[in-house]
């Protein structure tokens, strides 16, 4: 605490990124990156655009990346809007959409910034249970503040089908609803096309994960313009260029190489079949995965107690110390290597 | 307006930049950019950086670049914030640091975001007249709410003596002080030195301008130990990785290279004396610039005018329509060449 600290400052209860450790290499399971580098086109533009016009700002309109992402997903420009990471369009999203007079809905279990958000911009945050299999009672989002889904959910890696998220939206027409896809290219179905139909609906996706950017911090919010009206007085009030000369041409790049896109993306999700497998063998319980990761649960062996022992072995992966899913851990798919090292190691605890 | 926009959306005013202007090539005196490019070790850096590891999130702490910048400066890195650019840092300072309940003092002349953020945040603010001259007036700036001071100022180009920084922190020992120095390397004395002095004092630098790095988006602020928390406490409730890790290589490497970085600089303020000079010699007044533009004024000639003219012969400059300095032009400091053809164009209004 300081005295030279706002009110707002002293009532925060910041967001924790899982850990980044620095003391030795470990095949890295908890952060949900992509074992895969990213496309050589994107490198290749990054490294062209690192010379003398970085003495120039950036374009802070993104006009050429918001074009070449409405190209790909069949919008028109005014429908996208372009930020620093799929967390900072969130922020945005919660600031411009939400009002402090009246509850905003997401899940009980579900990926954490959210609560973060609602508290920095003085939002009351009504948490709405999972149900025993850890699926998003849709019926039960009826609110009239605005509605956030992560789809497929966080960390328990399950999807709402497309037809039910429709239901959501003619569920809520009044305020915005807000689908973060940052999973969606793992094997779930987009609410893009749904746009044209519903203006109050706001689908935010990333180039963190199925395009392996976790690096250079490129999101993406796709919706009517009147919702991207919103976002962009928002951002324009805030920073007016939040996005660099070398994230935008490895962006744009990024679009331009849907062979390596497919490829890579149709790998994680075959070695997250069969890790899955291998995983329910050893005696696992898990959830439908449609994420680049799985969500594991022993039936007797405590999952605080794996996590730490898959550490001691070089193994990192995510523990959530939080009711109802302290049983769990959340395991990134990685390479076809790092997972064969991971099911040894399980298998060497469950076995010991 | 939108049904789905927050009170807050519908009552932002956003800031505007200056245009970049993407019809043909102009001669771009108009956003303060540096006119050499970065040192060529930040761009090998970052051409090093664009590699496989952009599939893994960046360091949210950005620690390395962060004990650089502490032992440039002669810091402890608990006394270092690096953000996404100093646009991104002085609003989570204005959040981090002032509270709705009073008012934010900031010169009525000056770097026009900052009544961007305070609408932003739902503070009020006083507006402290320059005096006749343009100077800062501090000892006018005796409030409860903090106190915002570009060093230079901006648009006006004028500096604070040092003395007089030291002034207003014994004037505004209750909260926090932001002395906002995106210029001071072209001829000012920084603050950085008071820092362990007030622990109010918050010192908010940024690597666009003296650096040749505006394309790549990266600021920094310095202060005691519990402001950087303040920062810290907000940012991790917006945005983890707001650094991607190409701006933290670039930016590490800048550090690096302190014989370009004086030898730039050292260009950039001959260039300005002589511009200067010349400029008065066509008839026009100056206020006195320690920063990387200049600020005139001719006595006869409508600045609008010399405005549109100026950018009909290819020169872009910036004119801000608004009252007291609407007569006036910031013209920002280019290379000789590009400041010998503004000359000749501005001779040739002149002359007419």
């Amino acid at each position: 605490m300081s005295k030279f600290w706002s009110p707002l400052t002293a009532s925060l209860v910041p967001y924790v990124p899982g850990e980044q450790p620095k003391d030795k290499t470990y095949i890295k399971l908890n952060t949900n990156e992509n074992p895969y580098p990213p496309s050589p086109k994107a490198i290749e533009a990054i490294r062209n655009a690192a010379g003398a016009d970085l003495r120039l700002y950036p374009d802070p309109t993104c006009d050429e990346l918001i074009r070449k992402a409405a190209a790909y997903y069949g919008l028109r420009p005014e429908q996208v809007f372009a930020g620093n990471g799929s967390d900072e369009i969130l922020a945005f999203a919660f600031a411009a959409f939400f009002d402090p007079a009246n509850k905003v809905q997401f899940p009980d279990i579900t990926y954490s910034f959210y609560k973060v958000y609602a508290k920095l911009y003085g939002l009351q945050a009504e948490l709405i249970p999972l149900d025993e299999r850890f699926r998003i009672p849709i019926d039960r989002f009826r609110g009239t503040g605005g509605v956030v889904i992560p789809n497929p959910n966080a960390p328990t890696a399950e999807l709402v089908p497309l037809a039910q998220i429709r239901e959501l939206l003619e569920n809520n027409k009044e305020q915005a609803v807000i689908i973060d896809e940052a999973y969606i290219d793992f094997g779930g179905e987009s609410a893009v096309p749904l746009i044209s139909e519903y203006p109050n609906l706001l689908v935010v996706q990333t180039l963190s994960k199925s395009r392996s950017l976790a690096g250079l911090r490129v999101g993406f919010a796709f919706g009517s313009e009147e919702l991207i009206d919103g976002l962009n007085r928002i951002k324009n009030s805030f920073n007016s260029y939040t996005l660099d000369r070398l994230a935008l041409a490895g962006a744009v790049a990024s679009f331009e190489d849907e062979a390596y896109f497919k490829e890579t993306t149709a790998k994680v999700i075959a070695t997250r079949e069969r890790v899955s497998e291998q995983v329910a063998a050893l005696g696992f319980k898990l959830t439908e995965s449609k994420a680049n990761f799985v969500f594991i649960s022993h039936p007797s062996i405590a999952a605080e107690r794996i996590f730490r022992e898959l550490r001691g072995k070089g193994v990192l992966v995510r523990y959530f110390n939080q009711p109802r899913i302290d049983g769990y851990l959340r395991v990134s798919i990685g390479t076809d290597e790092e997972m064969d090292a991971f099911i040894r190691a399980l298998r060497e605890i469950v076995e010991a």
